[in-house]
This record gives structure tokens, sequence and C-alpha cells, in this order.
């Protein structure tokens, strides 16, 4: 199997990660890939940010997975800076083949390395396969998870 | 009762916001009010990001509430711009007086003038009355929350 490399999303990539966005149960309902107009916008103001990590897993130049990271200092627990992990996709041609888990642990690695004491992420409660993939990876189901939509 | 306002926390307010974190049956282990210094460093960081809101409620000069607001920009829902609440926490002294309902209202409202179009939040399993105070304002328990330390 080719090599996979984890590296930065450019504006290139956006048609293939809105892609796997929307080729979800949840994400199909919610998504418009053919009107990449708004995932454009967001991307610019992503790229702004440093503290925005999107990414993509790339196999012979082809994303097949993606991940946001976000680092958010905080007061509590002395100090903590925590990374919340959100809108993790694997191609649904390549699942089951470990890169979710590749991600994952790219994902608590580099939170790591940007000086986060806490990783933490949140998936609705439909999703029972990766709630046991998570568990599997060392993360707790230790909270509930509320949304409100505005 | 004198009137309550919602300010931007300055670092005058860090031992207050702290003793608050620190007076709860989670924070109380985790929290450490005699020594700040980790916080007023913490401070810094939150103070230079544009993205985090870190607020107080004061009445009559004194902090009685406070509440951590981030937003973080992404692509998944069309590019859909979420905010997260945090750290919400009010004074002993003032429970059950209808401060936390306005705390996360103005966390909602600010939201949505920030531009965003989620707001979301984790509660640990254990706050059941926490549960049901954001289920009151609206909030829907959609996702399990999970949490690994590093």
């Amino acid at each position: 199997m080719s090599p996979v490399e984890i590296r930065r999303a450019t504006a290139d990539d956006i048609p293939a990660i809105v892609a796997m966005l929307a080729d979800d149960p949840l994400g199909a309902a919610r998504e418009t890939p053919d009107d990449l107009r708004p995932y454009h916008e967001a991307f610019e103001r992503i790229a702004a940010d440093p503290n925005q990590h999107l990414v993509v897993a790339v196999r012979e130049g082809q994303p097949i997975g993606t991940l946001h990271l976000s680092v958010i200092p905080g007061l509590s627990r002395r100090g903590t800076v925590r990374s919340i992990i959100e809108a993790v996709r694997i191609h649904s041609d390549v699942r089951s083949e470990g890169l979710g888990t590749r991600l994952i642990t790219w994902a608590v690695e580099e939170s790591r390395t940007l000086g986060c004491q806490l990783v933490q992420l949140t998936s609705d409660v439909t999703r029972v396969d990766a709630h046991r993939f998570y568990e599997r990876l060392g993360f707790e189901a230790s909270h509930l998870g509320f949304k409100l939509s505005l």
C-alpha cells in the first residue's frame, strides 16, 4: 500500500474535503458539494487563524481523510490549553484500513506538540461505532455534548 | 437587587474567577487558587486571541459569575462558524437566582452577534442538574463528549 502523508490542507483540497464531509449519513443533509462558495470563505478564515489546523491525509496525491484541530486556551484546570477535534472523515474507499486511528493519533501528538494538556471531541450519539473507536484510543466519554442551532 | 453587568474579564478578575472555578465539586480537585501564576499566564494568551471571550458577571463591583466563549471557524455544515461555551460558574452565594440563565443567554446572543450559526458545550455526565438547565434553554444533548488527558 502506498504511504499516507498527513499535511495542512490547501484551498485546492476543498472539493475533496467537502465530498468527504457530504459522504456521510449525517453530512449528506448538511453539506452542499455542488456549491463550494461558503467553504472557500470558511477556508480563508481557518487559514488566517494560527489556532486552526485543518489537515488532509493524502495517498498518491489524493485526499483520503480529513480532520480539523483547534487549540483553545483557558483558565480552568490551572490554565489548561485544550485542543478540539472536529470534522473527522475517512474516504469511503479506504474505511476500516486504520486511517482513522492514524489521523486521531496524529491529532493527539500534534496537540501535545502545540502545548495542549487535554484533547476533546464530541460525537453524535447515533455514531455508536465511532464511540467504540474513540474509547479504544483512550478517550473517555465523560461528558454530554449539547448543541443549539442559531 | 442591584443590577448585574456582564463584561470582559481583566487580569484583576483572575482571583475571583479562579475562586469560582475551585468552588465546585469537580473543580475543587483541579484548581489551585493559592497559586495563581498559571492562571495569569493563561489569561495573557486568552486576552491576545480575538476569538476568546472570557467574561465576568459583576454586581456591586464583585464578580459573581464567569463564562468563556470561544469562536471556531470550520468547513463542515457549509462553513458554519461555531462557538463553544466553557468554564461556566456562578458564585455559591447567588446560585438559583437566574444568573446562569442570564450568562448563557448572553453567550448565545453574543455568538449570534459574532456570526456563529451553532453554539455548543459539553457538561460532565455527573452534572445532571446542569443538563436539565441547558435543555430548558433550548440546547439538545445530541452528542457524547470525549476527553483525553495528555
